[in-house]
């Protein structure tokens, strides 16, 4: 199982260049869309949208990751397996959240490229086939071992992490029991306090609370937290 | 033959996360998206555009039905069998107009429940689950028999039930001969005629016809019917 | 593998029912959605991104293409196999650019109609099972040769065919090498360089450069040349 996780939206003419490479490569590999509108060009924020996502996948799932604003340019392409799952994407951040958060954590630079890389769609002429050859059981060609080592990011980030389709808020906080009855506090708003369900809320009215992913989220019943609450990307918030 | 029909949008992490469940128990099953944009949370109005899409599919075909505003809360989840074909959901309205049009009808309530559920997301946690049982010819764990009653659903609802990626306004009302010639009147607007197709409509003028599901439809010819005559979800009409 | 080029935008139902057709014909060829967003009911500007897209998949690839504004009226439903790769889809023009930049072209008229032929959505009814029967390798049914000949299109076209999610503006026009170090200029906007690469600009700056489909595509690093620059489907450009 391939999972395909980017910014390229989805009408577009970029995530089926994708998947016609996966399927030319390892045509007997299901591939899913698990998201194709992370935070456009924000490899941070996108990063813990994929950290939260992933933990429900089972062991050798692997993920193809582009956030990529710095394609064509110097950053290296890496793979990532932490927690018996693997992720290919550029090292710009986006797959940190996931290290960070892992038990277990193993890093390689991929030096292989392929004959035809284009300057702007790594995600196509590279990252694909590398997630390929690993959904094939395959060890990525030429690839670099670099070891457990992280670049210093949290594993949890108090901002507005993603804006759904019904516009709910999620957030880079992970719900743990201790912030069981807190209020969430947006600068200039009222504070927020949690709910367990959608529906032991009134109508209009906003609430937090762990959503289908472990995350600590932000929802309005019956209408929108993005639209109530003025909420955008990276809005940042305190729990107390 | 899996069908999502759901509300959830395509982008988002939300029909990825349901797709990955249905591939892990149901392998060798199709899946497709049949409606990512069902009116959102709105079980009544997203009923009739079901029931006029599924019409065409052949026996033993899948319906994963989610259009869930009271998920978390007390509304049951349900398999309904009509005419051959399976729909899962919540019994909040959203399967009525299916069953309210078929000739054969079967209800089960389903009281199997996953060893973890979510609050938020029963689309993921339950109902994929009990479509992908379907799906494979196994009996519904658990699913308590209710009998072919209905719940006083009517077959037609003259309201616009969905507006398209276009602008054309598909209507809660089949299509039947005797419409044939009736002008279709929208509160505050000039009567819309009847055409066969858009090609004889001149550019820029509204009409209705029976579209390829069989419902009557508002539209446009190289226009937006939702721009030009202000349409919105629900708004209703008259044929006279 | 059936490789989907519509107008349709990929959350309604249309492409799903396309999709059903297509499993229910060739249950074991890979369906692919290319574009789903191309320029509504616009076949000309589609044609070019059709043509750009589709040189990188491999011999035998058939392309369901439906950008059909007339749908219903007297135009044919066409066959072209250019290239070795095939193309299904309305005779409007949305082929001819394929044809015009391939080496070899053979074009056929379908004659076939299915036992229900809707009046509005052949992609359904008509182009899939056309679609289905050439990628099982099987001569589509009462279809009629008609020759090589051409209507004249022009392999290129210097106007914006598309908009893509981020905002860049792809355009008609190959690039060739003698296009290197011109300026590209739209009416009434300052004059546009060239560049190789994303973060060799300026943030905020816009460029154009050989995108991975091989067009001049005009962008704007970290932004959005749609927004900055006010670009528009179909607004020419001179290259100097």
């Amino acid at each position: 199982m391939i999972l395909l996780f980017t910014d390229f939206g989805v009408e577009g003419p970029y995530l089926g260049q994708v998947e016609a490479v996966l399927y030319r490569r390892a045509p007997t590999v299901r591939v899913i869309h698990l998201v194709s509108n992370a935070p456009a060009g924000d490899p941070r924020l996108s990063s813990y949208l994929l950290a939260a996502l992933s933990g429900q996948f089972p062991p050798a799932s692997v993920f193809l990751c582009v956030v990529d604003p710095g394609v064509g340019g110097e950053r290296a392409a890496v793979i990532l397996k932490a927690d018996e799952r693997w992720f290919v994407g550029p090292d710009n951040g986006l797959l940190n959240t996931v290290a960070a958060q892992a038990g277990s954590v193993e890093w390689w630079i991929v030096r292989w490229r392929p004959q035809r890389l284009s300057r702007s769609f790594h995600g196509r002429d590279l990252f694909a086939p590398v997630a390929a050859s690993i959904a094939l059981g395959e060890p990525p060609e030429s690839a670099v071992w670099a070891g457990p080592d992280l670049t210093g990011w949290s594993g949890d980030l108090d901002q507005v992490i993603y804006l759904d389709h019904y516009g709910n808020a999620l957030t880079g906080r992970r719900f743990t029991p201790e912030l069981s009855g807190k209020a969430l506090r947006f600068s200039g708003l009222a504070p927020i306090g949690q709910a367990e369900t959608f529906c032991e809320v009134p109508r209009g009215s906003p609430f937090w609370y762990r959503n289908s992913i472990g995350l600590v989220e932000v929802s309005v019943n019956l209408g929108s937290a993005r639209d109530v609450l003025g909420l955008q990307l990276g809005a940042g918030f305190t729990m107390q």
